[in-house]
């Protein structure tokens, strides 16, 4: 199976050409799952609750999101992407799910980094897994800021991901050196789809890191893209090394937990 | 502070040199605390468990723990240090933590690795926190392969640890990497005492990677020993860094967690 992501600089506020570049970008791609940045359709750096709302799109019934469905089901292909998402006046930094069935689901970033905090609602969705019924593969979808918590690659490898989804707006070069942990607790499968370019607005001048990367459960980056490029890299994966949570014939890695001496990690107060 | 760890070549069964050895390297080192390995009075590659129960001793009644207590007391520091220990014919995978006001607890190794499971029973004590009253700190102690489950460092943390002290006996090198993870997304200081040297025996050849560091809640290396020789190094850190939970104005690592979101980890079945 091939998975891989697409690495994007995007121009902010300009979701027809943004949209228009990714889907340019995939045309002669052969891949299975290919993984979109966070917000890949907008650019990243809002500067007020108003100018986020007027970005935003319902999903599944926004344009993008049929843009994405009606490339999915072209190409016979899954794709998960980040992008605001409206609800009746509230708006999440969500990434939506889309295959050749259509419409797949949504996830909604749990974990708000910095000024997102000030336009997004944190996310209601909580962890779920996808069945990507072609590939026969079960996926989980994180956001960027989302990697740092261990709790949220946990509870999605508990619940039987075998990939993780990791679309991201990254500006520190952190969590592409954490996910081989990720990756290797858990024994999953991690794409991170990262962007690259700057974006200066408001009071903020961010320059994302790229180097999105496909980490194995082995602890290894598969492939990572440069830190300055659009660029789409996909790599032969064999889902089967996410299935067998073995590391040597006496530990499997899920099983040999010991949840009676764990802190109750769902409680807020300790 | 001065914290850091004493990298050792030991020599299997061999107490009375293996603590000769380490109190030696220790006698003139400035530090408040200092780690050593696992199990690192008697060495690792146990061959059955009634070689195991003749070089376990009583935590905190046996001689090496009433050595580092006097060692401790001696020169008014705390250590943490691996070794068998004996509780009415069980034997667990221990570490003990001593310091100028004598014994202070014991931690017994929770996820038990490859043939461990064999002679050590799983760890009871579960992730408790010792206060190092003189340094005004709070350590956690996890051993060895514990690194892998997030659960463990961030039971930790939750309770309050500023520094994880982390015996281990590593014969790969993805702990040292993975540390640096644990570290970042606890914001929490991990003090790692590898040793180094080669084990050949039973069925085993064991080749231990060394590398023993200090990692900052900021995801960096303080200091990293060699791959090859007996080392103890140390280094000042500001346990002000693990207490400070922010890392933007608008994130604290922990109170930005979604407990409500989490799978409930400290069940076995989801």
């Amino acid at each position: 199976m091939k998975v891989g992501f697409v690495q994007l600089n995007i121009k902010f506020g300009d979701k027809e050409r943004n949209v228009k570049e990714a889907l340019k970008l995939m045309r002669n791609v052969d891949a299975g799952l290919l993984v979109l940045p966070e917000l890949f359709n907008t650019g990243y750096t809002l500067t007020s609750k108003e100018e986020a709302l007027k970005l935003a799109e319902e999903i599944p019934h926004g344009k993008t999101t049929k843009e994405l469905i009606d490339y999915s089901i072209e190409k016979g292909m899954y794709i998960v992407a980040g992008l605001i998402e409206r609800e009746e006046g509230k708006i999440f930094n969500s990434a939506v799910v889309t295959g050749p069935e259509g419409y797949i689901g949504k996830y909604r970033k749990s974990h708000l980094f910095y000024y997102e905090k000030k336009w997004f609602e944190p996310g209601d969705t909580g962890f779920q897994i996808f069945h990507l019924k072609n590939l026969k593969v079960k996926v989980g979808v994180i956001i960027c800021f989302d990697w740092i918590f261990p709790e949220a690659s946990r509870s999605l490898a508990l619940k039987g991901a075998e990939i993780i989804c990791h679309p991201a707006n990254l500006v520190l070069p952190y969590a592409q050196k954490a996910m081989l942990t990720r990756a290797i607790e858990n024994k999953v499968f991690i794409i991170t789809s990262n962007r690259v370019g700057r974006e200066k607005r408001g009071i903020f001048d961010f320059k994302f890191t790229g180097m999105s990367q496909v980490t194995s459960p082995r602890m290894k980056v598969l492939v990572r893209a440069s830190q300055e490029r659009e660029e789409v890299r996909t790599v032969d994966i064999n889902v089967e090394e996410a299935r067998n949570k073995k590391i040597t014939e006496m530990n499997d890695l899920l099983k040999d937990r010991r949840p009676e001496l764990y802190l109750d990690l769902t409680k807020r107060e300790t």
